[in-house]
C-alpha cells in the first residue's frame, strides 16, 4: 500500500495538474461523487439529468415529461439551450457532409424527419404543457392543418447548406398521407423548398412503429438507387433500424417520445 | 423569437384550445430561436451543447475535447452533474431490471464495461487535462497498474441492486488480458465482487474495434446460454453492434471517445 502510494505520488509530481489530482484520490476504497442527485440541485439538476437520459435513449419508452420538469423544459426550449444544441448538431452534420463526395447524379440524399426536425411545434406544445399532458391527436391535428409551424432555424440553415453541396432532400415523416397538402404548405411557409421526395404514411403504413415504417422507407430509397449519407431526426425511431444512413444525427426533443 | 414568446404568453392567458393558436402564429415565414449559439452564453453554452452531441453520438469520432471546454468538463465531472446524470441513468436501468423475470438458473446476466462505467479514472484524467491532451498509453497503463481507481458510485449501487435481484454480472472491458490481475484487484478495492466473468482482450482480440470485439463477446455469451438483459457502458461502442442486450444504457463520458 505504501509503495503504491509513493508510485502515485510520483505520478502526481510528474503531472501538470497535480493539485487537482490530490483532491480526488481517495485514501480508502471509495466512490466518485455520491449523492449528487439529492445534493441540493433540486429540480433543475434532476431534470437536466432526465433530459440527458431521454436524449441518449436511456429512459426507454415514456409518455409524459415528469411534472416537476415542466418549468425546466419551458426554459430549455425557449431559452438559448435548445437553439444552441440544435446548432452544434447541425454543425457536426455539415462537417460530415462537406467530406462526402457528391456524384451529381441526383442520388446523394439526406433524410430529414419533419416534426421537431424541420418544423417546430413548440407553439403547440407551449400551449399544451410541454409534453406533460397526454397527447391529444385531435388538437394536434388542428395545429397541423393550420400549416403555421415555424422552421427550426438550425435545420433550415443545414437544409440550405446541404442543397448547396449537391445533396438532394428526402423528407420522411410519420404524418399521414391525408396531411400531405397541409405539410407541404407548412414546409413552404417555413422556408423549405425543392425536396426530392416527401414521404408520409400511406394506408399500409398506418399502425406500424416509426422504426419499422421508416426503416422500410429507407430500404425503398436504396432500392431506388439513392445513397443515404445523412439522416436527421429528433427521435431515435427516426434513426434506428436497418438500413441506416452513413451518419445519423439525433436532434434534441425533451417534449415527447415516439417508438 | 421575442415576438413569438409574447404571443405565446397571450395564448397561455387566453386559452389552451388549439383554435386560439390562429391568433398567435407568426404572420411571416419564421424560425425558432436563431442565433442561440452565439447569443452570449459563450463557452458554457457551447460546451454543454458539445457534450450533448458527444453523448448522443452526433459528434461522431473525436480525439480531444475542445480546448475551450476544459474548465467546463472539470466542473461537470467534479460538480454535481456527472453524479446526477449517472444516478438517473442507473435508476432507469434498475426500473427496467425490476420488471425482468429472473429464472434463477444463473443465466440472466447484466454486462458492464469497466472504465468510466464501474471504475472512474477521473483522478487520472483530472491530472491530464480531462481529455484535452493526446492519449498517453504509457502513463494511463501506469495508472491502471496502481489499481486505485474509485468506483463510480451510481454503478456500484446498481451493481449491488442487480445482484440482489438475481442477475449475474459479466464485466466486458477493452483492457488487455495482461491487465487482469490489476483490474481484479482494482474492482475488489472499489467494492465490486462476485462477478461471473471478467472478459478482457485476448491476443486474438487486439487491434479489433471495440464494437467488433464486444459484439463478438456478447455473441459468445449467448452461445453459452446466457440471456443478456442489460448492458451498461460509457461508450456507444460498448452498446452498438449485434447481438445487443434487451436494453442498453449509455453512461456519460465527456472526456474521451473509443470507436
Amino acid at each position: 500500500m505504501r509503495l503504491l502510494r509513493s508510485h502515485l505520488l510520483l505520478l502526481l509530481l510528474a503531472s501538470s495538474a497535480a493539485g487537482s489530482l490530490l483532491r480526488t484520490v481517495p485514501e480508502e476504497p471509495s466512490t466518485i461523487s455520491s449523492g449528487g442527485g439529492g445534493g441540493g440541485g433540486g429540480d433543475a439538476l434532476y431534470c437536466d439529468s432526465w433530459r440527458l437520459s431521454v436524449e441518449t435513449n436511456d429512459a426507454g419508452p415514456w409518455t409524459r415529461i415528469p411534472a416537476r420538469c415542466i418549468a425546466f423544459v419551458d426554459e430549455y426550449m425557449n431559452g438559448e439551450r435548445y437553439a444552441s444544441d440544435s446548432e452544434v448538431i447541425a454543425g457536426e452534420a455539415l462537417a460530415f457532409a462537406e467530406a462526402v463526395e457528391v456524384a451529381g447524379d441526383g442520388k446523394d440524399v439526406w433524410v430529414f424527419d419533419v416534426d421537431e426536425t424541420l418544423l417546430s411545434n413548440l407553439p403547440y406544445y407551449a400551449a399544451n404543457g410541454y409534453g406533460s399532458q397526454d397527447f391529444n391527436e385531435t388538437s394536434f391535428d388542428e395545429w397541423v392543418y393550420l400549416s403555421k409551424a415555424p422552421a427550426l432555424s438550425a435545420s433550415l440553415k443545414l437544409y440550405t447548406e446541404l442543397q448547396a453541396l449537391g445533396f438532394h432532400m428526402v423528407l420522411l415523416t410519420g404524418r399521414a398521407e391525408v396531411q400531405r397538402n397541409a405539410t407541404e404548405q407548412n414546409l413552404l411557409f417555413a422556408g423549405y423548398g425543392s425536396w426530392t421526395q416527401l414521404i408520409l404514411r400511406g394506408a399500409s403504413d398506418i399502425g406500424q412503429t416509426a422504426v419499422l415504417y421508416k426503416s422500410k422507407k429507407r430500404a425503398e430509397l436504396l432500392a431506388q438507387g439513392y445513397r443515404i449519407h445523412g439522416n436527421s431526426g429528433d427521435q431515435w425511431s427516426d434513426l434506428f433500424g436497418s438500413p441506416q444512413a452513413t451518419r445519423s444525427f439525433k436532434l434534441p426533443n425533451p417534449m415527447y417520445y415516439i417508438s
